[in-house]
C-alpha cells in the first residue's frame, strides 16, 4: 500500500468508529526518548522516517507537524503522499493544537490511541473536544487494524544487572520506594516510565533504540511488585529471582483492564508528568490518587558508591579510546580517506578494545565542517563527507559499557583553520571548564550555574540554542532527569543537586554554512566542606580527553582560564597515560602541554 | 491593661463567639510590607513591638512565633506578659500551622480576622479547622472590641503625583489594565494591594510606615473603576480629578459586603497572592474566577522613560548626598563624637539639602562594627555607638524625593582595619560589580543571573543569607516585585527581565560579633544588541557613590575586577563632580583614583 491508500484505510476505520479527526503522534505506551519499531505508526500513516512529528488525519486531509530539523527530510519524504507539512514555528504556522480548535467540528469526536499521549495532552485534547460541545475517543489503535507486516513488539530477552554493577538489590531499592510511598499515604505506586521499572529491578534488555530497556508496566504495593511484561522474554532463572523479590508476572497488555479493578481505597502514587492518558482514565473514579514526581526518579539519579566506582572506569575507557582515536585523527586525516561515518565507525572500534562494550549509548552525531552547525545532525551514505584540513570533526557519541552509559563530545581541529574558528573553540572550552569549576552551596539548580557556561557567550553576543547539560543514566536512559543545566526555566528542572549525581556540560557554538564546535565532558556531583553557610558541592570531571590544542587562542583566555585548561590537561595526562604505549604517551604529552 | 489583662478580656470575646483559638499576625488588610499604627493588633495583645512575629491565644495559653532577628528583643518584652515565645527555625519549634493541627481541640473554631491573612494562610486555617472536624470563624476583629483608645484608621491627605513624575495618565494604566482584563476573559478586577491602586491612579498619600500609600481597594470594570477610600483624604480638587477618570468613591470598608452583590455573569480577575481571606471568601460561590498575577505587577515595575529621568535624577541627588556624607565621615570620625543615629540624620540632612525630598523611603539601617553582622540591625538610643578607627560603618538607607525613592548602601572605612575585613570588603565589591557587568539574553531571571553575585563567595566557601536584590518602587514600595536576584527558587520570582526596570545590587557579608559589610546600588535594565539569538541586555548601574578603596585588597582581584571598578569609578567622578566644589572634587578625585 502507498500512502493514500493507508489513509484511505484509516479514514474507513475513522468512520465506523465515528472518529472525525485521528491524531498520530511519535510514541510508545511509555514516552520513551528512543521507540522501538512495533510504535512507528506515524511513519507507517505518512511515510516521514525523522525522530520527531504529529499526525492528524480528517475525512479530508492529513498532515503533519515536524520541527526545524526536518523541514528539507519531511517535505522530500512527503511527496506524493498527501500529507501536508506544517513546519513548527514558523510564521503564520498553527500550533497543532490550535489547529485542531480550528478544525474539529462542532460535536466532533477527536480520536487517538491513549496510550501513546501523555496525560496533559490528552488532557488538552479533551478541553478541546469539549469546547466543540464533541468528545474524544482514546480506547482504539486505528492504525495497528490497517498495518499489514506491521513489525511485532520486541521479545528481545531480558539480562540482570548483577549488584556488583548494580551497587543495590531490587528488594532494597522497593524498601526505599515503599518508604516514599508511606510517607505520602500511598498504598500503590504505578510504573509506566522503562527506566524506572528497569531501575528498580536490575534488569536491562532490548526493546528499543540504543537504551537497554524492557518493555513493562509495573504496580508496586506494599507486599508485592506486579510487572506487566511478555513473559517470553525472562529466563527461567530470571523468573525465580523476580519471584523472590515478590513480583508477580502478568501479561503487558493486562495493566488496562487490571487498573480499572483498583479497590476504592486504595491510594495510588502516580506521576502525572509520566503517566499515559489511557492509564489515567482507567482509574476509577473514585480512587484517591497523589500526583507526585516518581520518587524513582532521584533515586536513581543519585548514583551509589558502586555505580560511581564503575562509571569512573568506562570513563577511563572512553577516554582512552578518545585518546587514540584522536591520535590516529591527527595523524591520518589528509592522507588517507576518513570520512564522517567511518571515523565514528573507528571510535567504535577503540571502544570495544576496552572491553565490556554492550553497543552505542545513542545515536551518533560525527559531522565534518558546515555539517557540525545542524545540532542534530546524524550522517548518512548521502550525506556522509571526507574529512580534511582546514575543518573540525565534531563528535557527540557514546558507549554502553557494564560499567555504564557515557555520553562524551569533542571537536577535533585538521590543519589550520581561520581565526574565529579558533576563537569560537576557545569560548567553548572556556564555558566547559569554568562550568566544571562551579563551588556552589547544597540547594543550587542547574538554572543558576548555566550561567558559568553563558557568559563568555553572552559577552560578545554570542550563544547556543540547547540546554549546556543534563543527568546520564546507568544503562537507561542517556538523558536522565530530574536535572540539567538550562538557563530558561523548566518547573521539573528545579532539582537542586545531590552529590552522586552525574551531569554532562556540553555547550557549544553554530555557525550556519560554517561550522559547529562542541566540547562535553561528564561531571560527577561531590560534597565539598560543610560549615555555618551550609554544605558546599563542586563538580569533578570524570571525563579525560584533551580539548585540541591546535583549535585555542590563548589570547582571549583570561589568566584564571589559562589556569583550568592546564589543570584538566594535567589530569588527562595522569589518568589516560599509563593505558597507552611510548610513543602515544609522547603524543599525549604534546597535546596536554601547558599553555 | 497590662498584657495578662487584655488576654483576658480576649478571652471573653473569643468565649462569646464560641472560638477556641484566635489568631493574631501582623499585617494590615493589603499585605504590606510596613502598617499603619491602626493595625499593630498583634504588639498590642502581646507587647511585642518588632516588626514580625504572629499571636496565637487559646482558652488557657498564649504564644509569639518570630523569627532569628527578634530572638532577644521579644524574650524581654514578653517578660511577665504570660505570653510564651516561640523561636521559629529553632530545633524543637514546631511550625504556627503544625502547632495549631497539634492543639486545636477536636471539632474546635479558629478565629482570625480575615482581613489580616491572605487567601493561602486563611485556607491552610481553614484545612486545619476541617481536618479536626472543625470550623473557622474570619468574621471578627475580636482585639478591636477590647483596644480602648486604638489609633484611628490614618486619614493624612491624598496627593497626586503629576504626569510630569509619573509619565502616564490614570486614563492610559486603566485602558491597559482593561486590555489585560480583556485578554483573559474577565470583566472585573479587584484589587487590594496598595502599591497597585497608587500606581493606577498616580496619587499618593501617608498612611503606613515609610511608604506613601493610600489605605483603599478598588474593583475596575470596562467602564468605571469603584474605589473604596476614606473621602476625608481626598480634595475637591483630586475628586475633580478622579470623577473625570471615572472613578466612584464608596467608604473604605464597604468593599466586603459590596462583593457579596457581585452579579452571577461576572468574571473577576484577582491575584491569589495578594487578596486577602475574607475577602476572597465573600465573593458569592457561583462568579467565576481568573486568578493571575496582577497585571499592575509588571506594568509599574517597567519605568516609562519619564519615571527613568527622574529616577536618574534622583540617584544623583542621592549620590551627591553620600559623597558629601563619605568627605564629612572620613574627616570627622575620631575627631568629633558621631554615632550610628547621628550619622545616619546627617546623611538625611545631605539629602534635604538636595531638594524635593519627601521622606526616608524606609527604616533607615546604621550599624557600626560588630553591628554591622545583625542583618536587621536598627539603632536604638540604647544600641547607639560611636564611630570609631579601627572599624566600619554600614548604612543602607533610603530617600523618597519627587523624583522617586532610593535603595542605597555603603560601608565606610575608618582607620586602619585588619586584613580579613579589607578582602571582605574586596569581595562585597567585587560581587557588586561583577552583578553589575552582567550580559544576557532576554528571558533571563534573577535567579540565573545571582550567581555572578555568589560566586566569589561561594569559591571561598563564603556566603550571604539574603537575595542579592530586588525591585524598586516609584514612591511606592522599596522592595517591588516581580523580579529579584535569588539562587534559590521562587515561583513568583520566574520573571524575565524588561528593559525598564529598576532592580537593586546588594552582595553583602557578616561576621558575628565582627564586622558586616554590603555595598548596594540600583542598576538600570537596558536593551542591547539585537540578533539572530535574540535580544541581549545588560544593566547599567544609577548609583554613584565611591566603594571606599580605604577597604580594597587588589591582590586578591582579578585584572578584570580591577577594571570594573575603575570603569566604575570614572563613572562616579563624572557624574558626581558637576555638584561639588574645588576641595570636594580633589577629595572625590582621590576616592575614584585608578588602582
Amino acid at each position: 500500500m502507498n500512502i493514500p491508500e493507508r489513509l484511505e484505510k484509516l479514514r474507513e476505520q475513522m468512520a465506523a468508529e465515528g472518529i472525525d479527526v485521528y491524531v498520530v503522534p511519535t510514541a510508545d505506551y511509555h514516552q520513551s526518548e528512543y521507540v522501538g519499531e512495533h510504535f512507528k505508526e506515524r511513519m507507517y500513516i505518512t511515510g516521514f522516517t525523522g525522530s520527531a512529528g504529529t499526525a492528524v488525519i480528517t475525512k479530508t486531509e492529513a498532515r503533519l507537524w515536524t520541527d526545524g530539523r526536518y523541514f528539507i527530510q519531511a517535505a522530500k519524504q512527503l511527496e506524493g503522499s498527501t500529507v501536508e507539512l506544517m513546519k513548527m514555528g514558523e510564521p503564520g504556522v498553527p500550533t497543532l493544537n490550535a489547529w485542531l480548535e480550528e478544525n474539529l467540528p462542532e460535536g466532533g469526536v477527536l480520536g487517538f490511541d491513549g496510550r501513546t499521549v501523555s496525560m496533559g495532552e490528552g488532557q488538552a485534547y479533551a478541553e478541546i473536544a469539549d469546547g466543540k460541545n464533541g468528545k474524544v475517543v482514546y480506547e482504539f489503535d486505528l492504525i495497528d487494524r490497517i498495518w499489514e507486516d506491521r513489525p511485532a513488539l520486541s521479545e528481545e530477552p531480558v539480562f540482570e544487572l548483577g549488584v556488583e554493577y548494580a551497587g543495590e538489590t531490587a528488594e532494597s531499592k522497593l524498601s526505599r520506594i515503599r518508604e516514599e510511598m508511606k510517607k505520602c499515604g500511598a498504598t500503590a505506586h504505578v510504573l509506566t516510565t522503562l527506566d524506572d521499572i528497569c531501575w528498580t529491578l536490575n534488569i536491562r534488555g532490548n526493546d528499543i533504540e540504543f537504551f537497554p530497556l524492557v518493555l513493562s508496566y509495573a504496580v508496586i504495593t506494599m507486599d508485592k511488585m506486579d510487572l506487566y511484561i511478555n513473559e517470553a522474554k525472562l529466563s527461567d532463572e530470571i523468573k525465580g529471582h523476580l519471584a523472590d523479590t515478590g513480583v508477580v508476572l502478568h501479561p503487558y497488555n493486562d495493566i488496562y483492564e487490571d487498573i480499572k479493578k483498583t479497590a476504592a481505597d486504595e491510594v495510588l502514587l502516580i506521576d502525572p508528568g509520566k503517566l499515559n492518558y489511557a492509564l489515567y482514565n482507567n482509574i476509577p473514579e473514585g480512587v484517591k490518587k497523589v500526583e507526585e514526581r516518581n520518587p524513582e526518579i532521584l533515586f536513581k539519579a543519585i548514583k551509589n558508591e558502586v555505580e560511581i566506582e564503575n562509571i569512573r572506569k568506562a570513563q577511563i575507557k572512553d577516554s582512552v579510546a578518545h585518546v587514540k582515536f584522536m591520535k590516529w585523527l591527527k595523524e591520518n586525516v589528509g592522507k588517507m580517506k576518513i570520512t564522517e561515518i567511518s571515523a565514528s565507525d573507528k571510535l567504535d572500534e577503540f571502544r570495544k578494545e576496552q572491553g565490556n562494550f554492550i553497543r552505542p549509548s545513542f545515536d551518533p552525531i560525527s559531522s565534518f565542517g558546515e555539517h557540525g552547525a545542524i545540532v542534530h545532525y546524524s550522517s548518512t551514505p548521502e550525506t556522509d563527507v571526507e574529512l580534511k584540513e582546514g575543518g573540525m570533526l565534531m563528535t557527540d557519541t557514546g558507549a554502553g559499557f557494564w560499567e555504564g552509559s557515557t555520553d562524551v563530545t569533542r571537536t577535533y581541529v585538521f590543519g589550520e583553520i581561520p581565526q574565529i574558528m579558533k576563537d569560537h573553540f576557545t569560548l567553548v572550552a572556556i564555558s566547559n571548564l569554568r562550568l566544571a569549576d562551579a563551588k556552589f552551596l547544597y540547594g543550587t539548580t542547574g538554572m543558576t550555574l548555566d550561567l558559568l557556561a553563558r557568559k563568555p557567550f553572552w559577552d560578545r553576543n554570542l550563544n547556543f540554542n540547547h540546554g549546556t547539560g543534563h543527568g546520564v543514566g546507568y544503562l537507561l536512559n542517556i538523558h536522565e532527569g530530574p536535572t540539567g543545566f538550562r538557563w530558561t526555566f523548566r518547573a521539573g528542572e528545579i532539582q537542586p543537586f545531590e552529590a552522586g549525581m552525574i551531569i554532562t556540560d556540553e555547550p557549544g557554538i553554530y555557525i550556519e554554512g560554517s561550522h559547529g564546535i562542541r566540547l562535553e565532558n561528564e561531571l560527577l556531583t561531590c560534597n565539598g566542606e560543610k560549615n555555618e553557610y551550609g554544605q558546599f558541592m563542586y563538580f569533578e570531571p570524570i571525563t579525560y580527553i584533551p580539548m585540541d590544542l591546535d583549535g585555542i587562542n590563548p589570547d582571549i583566555m583570561t589568566e584564571e582560564d589559562k589556569k583550568l585548561l592546564n589543570d584538566y590537561h594535567k589530569k588527562v595526562y595522569e589518568k589516560v597515560s599509563p593505558y597507552l604505549n611510548d610513543e602515544e604517551k609522547e603524543w599525549l604529552a604534546h597535546y596536554t602541554r601547558e599553555i
